[in-house]
């Protein structure tokens, strides 16, 4: 319970790029010895996942849907709602802070649910939201998270 | 069942000029024809209703907490939910297109879920996000709502 | 506000006897003044609805799914929820008081969840469960539900 | 992903017998390899987590609460929901099968909603409701639910 949790918000699908910088930012949580917490499915959220487990972490999956199985392979802990989009409140409760990548009009329902809450958000090729934490790299978006 | 419903999304707390114009915005709600639907607490959502009343209108209040008793004294169908946040989904799920006023971030997150779920989200000095469409008066936001 | 809400909870499939008792039901709802809440959708919620709209009654469906179309033709005020049985708990809050109709497993998680919220329940022909108020017919079950 | 989630439902508040069950519950589970999952509260999800701790076992709290720090301190990985009780069927929808123990209100309603979801649920000092497989010790209990 002590360690950090850092949510990590985006698209179900994305696309090779993405996915790349998503993979790393799972990276970079997971060497940080933070938690990654996520939505569970695929695009940003399994490429993150993917990363997190590449470099040892742990994965949480906070899933819409009613079944377990339909985590992404790389998620280690799924929760399964079956509350649809309303699952969204929790990632961001459950976070620390919260990276977001890339710009779906989803993530930027999390986002602004996030600074209502007064979470910290970085951004990473995102909404620019007065709020948000612009980071360049994966590096300095998990840093700034962890912080 | 067949009349329509129009969303207004804004903070529960607000100063006297954008209460004026939810006012404004609830008025020409119940003028055109069409129920009201917001989270039936204060500011933006209150003063909607309190315009939609003055015009014999109808108005639905999705309660974020567990008692009816928290609506505003102007919704007439009080839904307690408990949940939370949560039933913002529930407000934009209701409504079949949605009038923002005013930025906060709540309102953020609410118009980010009504552009990923569909929804016509027309927007009044609230966040330039594109997707929504703009609107310079109360009668021409609602106007572009109901159509 | 004022006036009294009573919900109506069973199974979205009935058999024809107890359609008429659910029917019954609503139609007594609605001529005690009160509005009918319920989950909005077929078996007993639909023939309940029905029964309200015979005698005038006001109908308010709390439903599972996104889309208010779903909702039974009797219902006047339909909530789209997308949270799907979740919003089962949304309809016990709403409630002033509740009549269950039949035994189904849906039927006993809301009566568990009213019974935890203290809320009276009226049973027609349900689970016999301490804490609920057991009734013999449609009548004595709404009236004891209202006072 | 492959390992087998058993949830433990029960009060918040509990008397040292009871405790004591829950406890012996939450070792078996972990002794038979499976995670346990709760409602991270105190009580039965406190005692049953405690016991899981103590045999090495991993546990799961769903909180209602908006805060991680709600979780009683036996919770490997909380998270936390912001739904209140609707975090009820989120606690359903990820155990494979559960062991209910004790009977309150909030109790009679998760098994209803278990049972409508086709899960198995185990009973320890509970409800007597059709359906429920009745255990006498928390070994029994247990190895029924990872069956």
């Amino acid at each position: 319970m002590t360690r950090r949790y850092i949510g990590v918000i985006g698209a179900g699908e994305c696309d090779a790029e993405l996915g790349r910088l998503a993979e790393a930012v799972g990276r970079q949580i997971a060497s940080g010895g933070a938690a990654l917490v996520c939505g569970g499915m695929g695009g940003v959220m399994e490429a993150a996942c993917r990363g997190a487990k590449a470099a040892g972490g742990t994965t949480i999956g906070i899933l819409p849907g009613p079944d377990r199985a339909d985590a992404n392979p790389y998620v280690d802990v799924a929760i399964a709602t079956g509350i649809n989009e309303a699952r969204n409140l929790a990632i961001i409760r459950t976070a620390d802070a919260l990276v977001a990548v890339g710009g779906s009009y989803g993530t930027l329902s999390e986002i602004g649910f996030a600074l209502k809450a007064g979470k910290k958000v970085v951004g990473l090729r995102t909404w620019e939201i007065e709020g948000i934490v612009p980071a360049a790299t994966a590096e300095e978006a998990v840093r700034l998270a962890i912080d």
